[in-house]
């Protein structure tokens, strides 16, 4: 299968300085890959012509397609348009009406006269398409220069997948590959490399890359021309490593669980310390989740989990807050204010401060409380506070799947 | 002011492919240019060692130093080490020692025999300087072409920070700017830019750029040689843009309601539906929040908002779930749940389902109560789930700081 070639050209000194994160080059990469371009680099660079014209004849001298983001905004360092019709060799023209639009929405918004630096933004590059953008003021443009095609978007994460949904629609499509993608836990990415390595000597065309979830496990992503080839490699992975895989096709664990708990209509609340709401959050960031998560509680002070979750005083005093003991109590409480039939809970150390040489920064318990039976846990986990926090709420989740599988396996 | 010249390096297929969304470069690029240095570019690059050897050419043809992340692992497709050796013309020597005690921590961890390829980890870079990694198995090296630095440095951003820590002990160090980061709302990035444009030309030497939060304002950090000057430049922004303004040292918008809270020993607590936790999360991810934070409840359901935050329940039905009259219900609600003097709140449609005509989906009603006093608004953010989920948590904040702010402000 022969991959079109695709490069990605970011720009923005705001990055290069760190000041912002780019986020634009995966989504891009990840799209474009989905769509059967072979992404050869992202290149951030700073707002200067002259890098940016290096970047932009180095990437299309290998590559169909270049995707260009950021500089599309209406301040002086705005200047991806002029160094496109530069390196294109065409001119900018202004568009009027538009011009008119934008000052308008900003005195309509700002309820004061737009600045002059406004205009920039009606700009575009001559021969070019102009990409509409439905949530901002930066339209992007798609222009050909002989069989290579050029794509120019806005920086801002959202506008730039609006605009880019736009030049989709002018792009020459590859034949998108098949993919899979198996998500796995308690194993390691060497082992699934060597038994995959072993297993495409008789799959050619078959590509394959792992990628490490901090907080679950590793995962595969598959892809090739042939859809039954894939579905072979995933059997004879389900039969190795059954036990481990909580996907074949590309969910997050979290989304799993919930799919898990809404079919058997187990109803799940939480209760978190150190957490604090993380737990939860990854939970209601699941669409849907409302039909078995009515609630959940962030019981920070030892008071709030005496008084809103019941735990007993002699348990915080004997054992302490960040105890198994404590994080049962927790589980069974929450389930208990919420009627649900499954508990979460978490207490632990975030840190940076507040540990002590019998409980260190990153020692965390939690616990399960389902319907009669209930788990604890103890774990260490390294890392800053938000770290420690996400471990804490993921390697939960992880456990509850364990649970849920193990009961679905046994019947 | 001369800035010696930097470039990183970031090599992964799984990044090409958008599979994992780098966040080293980010790192890297905001230490490097806190140190002094002007970072020219970020380049992500698929696991080949010619388009490496490439890049790594062109970076130091223009660069005094690179820094390479990524491909130290243990899996064939780790290339990173021999392609730093073929570049520089040295060779891989291996370190039998550090072999066998990766061959015991392995077999102590996972109770079985080690796979052969760990034992890629065991190599190092004929006279490079071997960089111990205290989180992980995989270390980098630094070494010294000419004037010219190499820092190779494993790829998960845990290891990267830790080894990073330790390659900056043999890197020479630029003489490092002065910053200052100023951080402001409610007002347009052109705006504040034309008035640095203006307050720069009597300031030579001080370098600005900006970014736009999406859930707060735009944010400038200022750099320059001279203490004073940057000085100068943030009280003249002061007296123009004063309440616009919550920080001129760089602190995120939450850490500085957070601290005004714990100055003003006032406590507060969260009622969340649709942001499921995340208000809460952000609060919590400010260090010594416990002194005000007591906790909150997420009341996902109806019968969650009436039997936890005493909604009542002609409110639920005559206004609504999401209305300005439940916001207010659950804010007063949690903070009597709670004893806090503060209670915020927030309900509505996250989306993707859910929506209708009256009530979209992007529809949030917010309140904030205040000892006897309280406040709701009404909002309706763009984007998808989590972003709205976000942008709520975020905006409440905001008002939260205005309302402290002008308490402040008005003594």
């Amino acid at each position: 299968m022969n991959h079109p070639k695709a490069a990605i050209l970011i720009t923005g000194d705001e990055i290069t300085m760190g000041i912002v994160n780019d986020t634009n080059g995966g989504y891009l990469a990840e799209t474009l890959t989905a769509m059967g371009y072979e992404v050869q680099s992202i290149v951030i660079v700073q707002d200067n012509a002259q890098f940016m014209i290096r970047e932009m004849t180095g990437a299309l001298e290998r590559a169909d397609l270049l995707v260009i983001t950021g500089g599309l905004g209406s301040t002086f360092d705005d200047i991806t348009l002029q160094t496109v019709a530069r390196y294109a060799g065409r001119s900018l023209i202004c568009d009027a009406d538009y011009r008119e639009s934008l000052e308008r929405s900003f005195k309509s918004r700002f309820r004061r006269k737009a600045p002059a630096d406004l205009e920039r933004q009606a700009y575009t590059v001559e021969g070019s398409t102009i990409l509409p953008n439905a949530v901002g003021s930066a339209r992007g443009c798609f222009l050909k220069m002989g069989a290579k095609e050029i794509v120019v978007l806005p920086g801002p994460p959202m506008e730039m997948k609006a605009v880019f949904a736009e030049a989709i629609k002018h792009m020459s499509h590859p034949e998108a590959p098949f993919m899979r993608t198996v998500g796995l836990v308690d194993i390691t990415e060497p082992e699934i490399e060597k038994t995959l390595e072993e297993s495409l000597d008789k799959h050619e065309n078959v590509k394959f890359v792992t990628r490490v979830k901090y907080y679950t496990g590793p995962t595969v992503i598959l892809s090739g021309p042939n859809e039954e080839q894939l579905e072979e490699i995933v059997t004879s992975l389900r039969e190795k490593y059954g036990e481990n895989i909580y996907t074949t096709t590309g969910e997050e664990l979290a989304d799993v669980v919930v799919k898990m708990l809404v079919e058997r209509k187990k109803t799940v609340s939480t209760a978190e310390s150190c957490s604090g709401g993380r737990l939860s959050a990854i939970l209601t960031s699941v669409p849907g989740v409302s039909a078995i998560f009515p609630g959940g509680i962030v019981a920070y002070s030892n008071e709030a989990k005496a008084s809103l979750l019941s735990v007993r005083r002699e348990t915080l005093e004997s054992f302490g807050a960040v105890s198994e003991e404590t994080a049962r109590e927790m589980a069974s409480g929450v389930a208990t204010v919420f009627g649900t039939e499954i508990g979460l809970s978490v207490s632990g150390i975030a840190g940076p401060s507040g540990g002590s040489i019998e409980k260190p920064v990153g020692l965390v318990c939690t616990a399960i409380s389902f319907g009669k039976r209930s788990w604890s846990y103890t774990d260490h986990f390294r890392g800053d506070r938000e770290t420690i926090q996400l471990r804490a709420a993921h390697t939960l989740f992880k456990r509850l799947w364990r649970i849920l599988w193990k009961e679905d396996y046994t019947g």
